[in-house]
């Protein structure tokens, strides 16, 4: 990796830090993808319970919460090249039981929720619509894949003129070089890496200083 | 890299094909980005050298052709979180002579050219208009970087519905790693990846059959 | 109305034409745009019987449809200013009576679906990526409110690149004025308009080229 | 004008106040849009009189500042179907004189430039970004045509999660019925109209608090 070093001759990967108001975002955290035979697999299961973790603290101390999930209403006909590539997208129409949220990170009355049909949180949703309104300038980032719907969110998140933070013990992938390499890429140029730890104490000093 | 098996194992990756109509996008080849010690590196040159031969080409067969460079005009003002995240960008201003398209790829008349601030060539674009009004539905991709706006404006042409072919010899990156990482994601998840020959020979039998 | 004479000086309204393929776009055909006491009013009753038989001819002949219903997920606060502004849009969350399809003219398997938060059927979707993975470049709109939904769908329509049919028998408001006013700039500007008779005289002479 | 009654009945119309933080959009104040022989006419010189006077109160309060032009960068090639339906657009390659901005109204060094390519500013442009990176919720709309990019800019910008006030003595058209009838369709659904005098007190008293 000792390539890498030219990022840092150039000057990538400076830090963000922390905006004036944050939102929590949790994107596919769905049946199908807790599921390795699905398309779950290696740490997404860790991804789960931590994700679960932090969103207690996030109502505990009153940030906003958005959830996204995957969905097709046509059997693949409405996600395009999307369901050639990826066939077992197939199988998640919103009513079936893989496409439904995990017990844990099930949305309450208030927040935010929205099917999408492709892998950013952000394409065909007004999710940037819903965090505009409400001032919100930091998007703490969580949910599955990191080098599927987490990276797209996270791309769309800096050009819709966010501060992400991909919390890394929230986000997980079917498989570890794919889930190490898409972090590289996020943190060099367009996001903060921040662990459950430092996202639960910016929570907890938000609420604090309200 | 013996993990990776589950993504055939769930069936990612399969062909998309060649459409019905074809594009070729040019990304953000710059004076800049063909220079190691501004924003360049790694197999960035031989990436501009690929792409002319099969621009060239695809002005012979009456292929479309689109170009995108990344521009702030205002110092990084108008970029948001990017400039803060990689500060490098800022000096990229439209007139710059660093932003200018590398000679051997610049735009002619009537070719599609658009300044963008973000890492897709769709997001702050009519891109994605200018290939409907057209009936474009399949999109080779070029330019750099692997990881950063080729990767960017792969998961968007998905996401518009486009069939997006990544020319693996016409795109590059400062650095190895990323530049296979981002190939492997995009194959698994939005594109196909063809060669230059294979571009090459595809936009010659679209002119046969023209 | 003489100060009108200065768009046809400066050209405005010139023809579009049909293009290479059509499709059907039913915007908000819903139980509480039916009603004059909840959203509807003036000609959305005509326009609902009207569609219903233009809908009809489009499914024999092969036409694909699009169906757009607007909905609020959370009682107002996903729909940002929009629910302060039309407070009665607060009524129609997804699963409630009056957010429900008009019987004549509800979706079939195979049909587009998606639910909006906002005015126009591209805003907040992935409408435009359907048609575009479709090929299709001539948009039939149809449904209400002439001066809402139906004026910002087709401004959008024109945006995305694509051809926009305002069937004026098919699209209704609460009041006659501001629908004659919308019809009058969507023609200079965005779209043709055409009458019922010739939406489906098309849509059959494209059937039978078929 | 009896039947407009039903929008009261229906509770349009509703107030939306201002909110955290403004920023003034100036939209194609164009030397084309100046001259009633090109695009211009009936009020649109009296509309860019004034939005000089509120430009100028803005650059005193330290109020942010958006600027939009319409250009076409391939003589219609790149705006799809809106040159066939308004040919003068085609004039307006960014380089020619009718699509500078007129000399009372130009920008300034640290102000949002944009070129647009169709009616909405939000459209094929990152305005949405620039103004969620700076926090802005209460967009103050001037500029032309009331019935075209005013209209559409302000729609948008309610998708968008924005408070959309439309300066109704800084916006103009080329005709006074269009001007009115989009002026009514605006307030009703998407915008508060605020006068120049309302418009400079909102700006000076945001200062006073700074």
């Amino acid at each position: 990796m000792s390539d890498l070093s030219i990022y840092e001759k150039q000057h990538f990967g400076q830090k963000l830090g922390f905006g004036r108001k944050s939102a929590l975002l949790i994107i596919d955290l769905q049946e199908g993808f807790a599921k390795p035979d699905i398309l779950g697999g290696y740490n997404i299961g860790q991804a789960i319970d931590n994700t679960a973790q932090l969103l207690k603290v996030a109502r505990e101390c009153g940030i906003a919460v958005g959830h996204v999930r995957f969905g097709t209403e046509a059997a693949g006909e409405d996600i395009g090249t999307f369901a050639i590539k990826v066939p077992a997208l197939k199988a998640l129409s919103p009513s079936s039981p893989d496409a439904q949220f995990v017990a844990s990170v099930r949305p309450v009355e208030g927040e935010y929720v929205s099917l999408k049909r492709h892998g950013s949180a952000f394409f065909g949703t007004n999710f940037a619509s819903w965090l505009s309104f409400r001032g919100v300038d930091t998007l703490f980032i969580t949910g599955c894949t990191t080098s599927g719907c987490v990276r797209a969110s996270t791309v769309d998140a800096s050009a819709h003129g966010l501060r992400p933070m991909v919390v890394t013990d929230c986000v997980g992938d079917r498989a570890q070089a794919p889930h190490e390499a898409n972090l590289f890429d996020m943190e060099q140029k367009y996001a903060d890496l921040v662990s459950l730890q430092e996202a639960i104490a910016h929570f907890r000093s938000v609420k604090q200083s309200a």
